[in-house]
Parts: structure tokens; sequence; C-alpha cells
């Protein structure tokens, strides 16, 4: 298990590419973000971005997730917030994103001596090496016992 | 239709209240937040809250929701960002969702002269009256033709 002491500002860590299925894109807009960018693909392509894409929630969700798997043997805690979330190109179906993590600032929690305090920079691109989305997580992981 | 002539600094919207289903939960950690704390009752009960909780994002996602199915009839065009994601409060299954959000700032766009640049407060609730996830979204919205 790797704990707060195992990291330092400057790491970066890969996680594991993500390929956008269609269908995963449609059910998730459907629950989530129902309109017709996300949903149909007659009406997106009259949207700014001339065709169907992923619900920007969805791509942090994602993002969420390949830290999650990739972060298994870490002791993350959870999170208070999320920074500057931006959506800076759409995704499509068939699009491949990777996303990978910097760490931008660290420091012992006053209040709780056991956790530590990780603030991230969070980058998701795809295959063409577009920047899609940025956001600075802030995370808690706990100390070495 | 409502355009961004239609709104002013200052208008707040109440969308629709959410009452967070069990196995909704457990199906979006199950796809999105896989840890324990999201999917485990036992292994939650050693979590910093005590007991399964929703993540966070599936709450963000809620909230966005409620969103565009109170705003279907205004001609929001989709997001470049969200400011300060703060997640305030655990949400926990059978917890009743108050959802709305507050209009702190309006602009047309320099560069887009049919569209304005709105930004908001979006408060999510429980049924205590407790800040569960607060967040600062921008959206562009079309100006009247």
């Amino acid at each position: 298990m790797r704990y707060y002491e195992d990291f330092q500002v400057g790491d970066r860590f890969d996680f594991a590419d993500y390929r956008m299925d269609e269908a995963e894109m449609l059910a998730y807009a459907r629950d989530f973000d129902p309109r017709p960018m996300h949903l149909d693909p007659e009406a997106a392509q009259e949207s700014i971005h001339g065709g169907l894409t992923a619900s920007g929630i969805m791509i942090l969700a994602i993002a969420l997730r390949q830290m999650v798997e990739g972060f298994r043997d870490t002791a993350a805690l959870g999170s208070p917030g999320w920074d500057e979330v931006r959506f800076h190109a759409p995704v499509r179906a068939g699009d491949t994103l990777s996303v990978s993590c910097e760490i931008l600032g660290m420091r012992p929690s006053a209040s709780r001596p056991t956790l530590g305090i990780m603030r991230g920079r969070f980058t998701v691109s795809n295959q063409a090496d577009d920047l899609v989305l940025t956001t600075e997580p802030t995370w808690l992981m706990a100390r070495r016992p």
C-alpha cells in the first residue's frame, strides 16, 4: 500500500487509456445529460460541435475511474473538491482518451494528523494529442501508520 | 424558448428534487467510482463517512441532469467549465437532493455575437438542508435571433 509519504510534488501518473464506446456514451447521456447534442445524431449535426459528443461530466467521471483503478494500491480517502474543470475539446465515439495526473502540492492535514492533503492536475487528451479536459482535484491520503 | 436576454443576474432557479436510489447509486459506483466506500457496505463502515456514500461525481451528474431537465425550454448550448466543485457532506441512499442555481454573472461573447456567457452558482442540499455540493459553472446561451 502506498501512503502520503510515498508521493512527492512533480510525480506524474499515466493511467490506462479508455476508448469511448458509442453505446456507453449514449446510455450515460440518457441517464445524466439528455440533451440533443449528446443523444440525437441529427439534432447534434446542428449543434456547435457538428455531431454527437460525450457529456462533459461523463469525461470527468471516466478520468476519475481511470485514476481510481490506477490508484487501487494507495491509501486515497476521498476528495473535498475539484477546481477549474475545463472542457477544451469535444469527445466523440471511438476517441481514445489518455488520462494522467501530476502532483502539484502536498501538505499534512493541520486538523487530522493521520491525513495528508494532495493537489493535482488532471489531464485528459485524445488520440490526436488534443487536450480534452483538465482539472485540479484535491484529495486526502492516509499517512503511513 | 428562453434566450440570453430572458435572464438576469440574481435570477434563481429551483430544479426538481431527486431521491437517491440505492441501486442507482451502486450501479454508478460500479461503472465510474469502484471504491469500497461507494460499493461495499462492510468496508464503507470503516471509511471516513462510516457507511456507503454516493460518488461525488454522481452528485455532480445528478445536479447537471436536474438543470438540463429544468432548462429544456432555454437556448443553453454547453459549458466551457465548472469552477470550485466542493463536496460538503456525504450523500447516502434515501437522501433527497434539492438542486438550485443562481445567476452570478452574464456577458455577451466578444468573439461570437450570437452567444452570451453566463456564470452561476449551483447548490445541492439534502432533506436536512445540509449543503452537499456547490460549484460555479459557466455556460453559453444563444442570444435572441
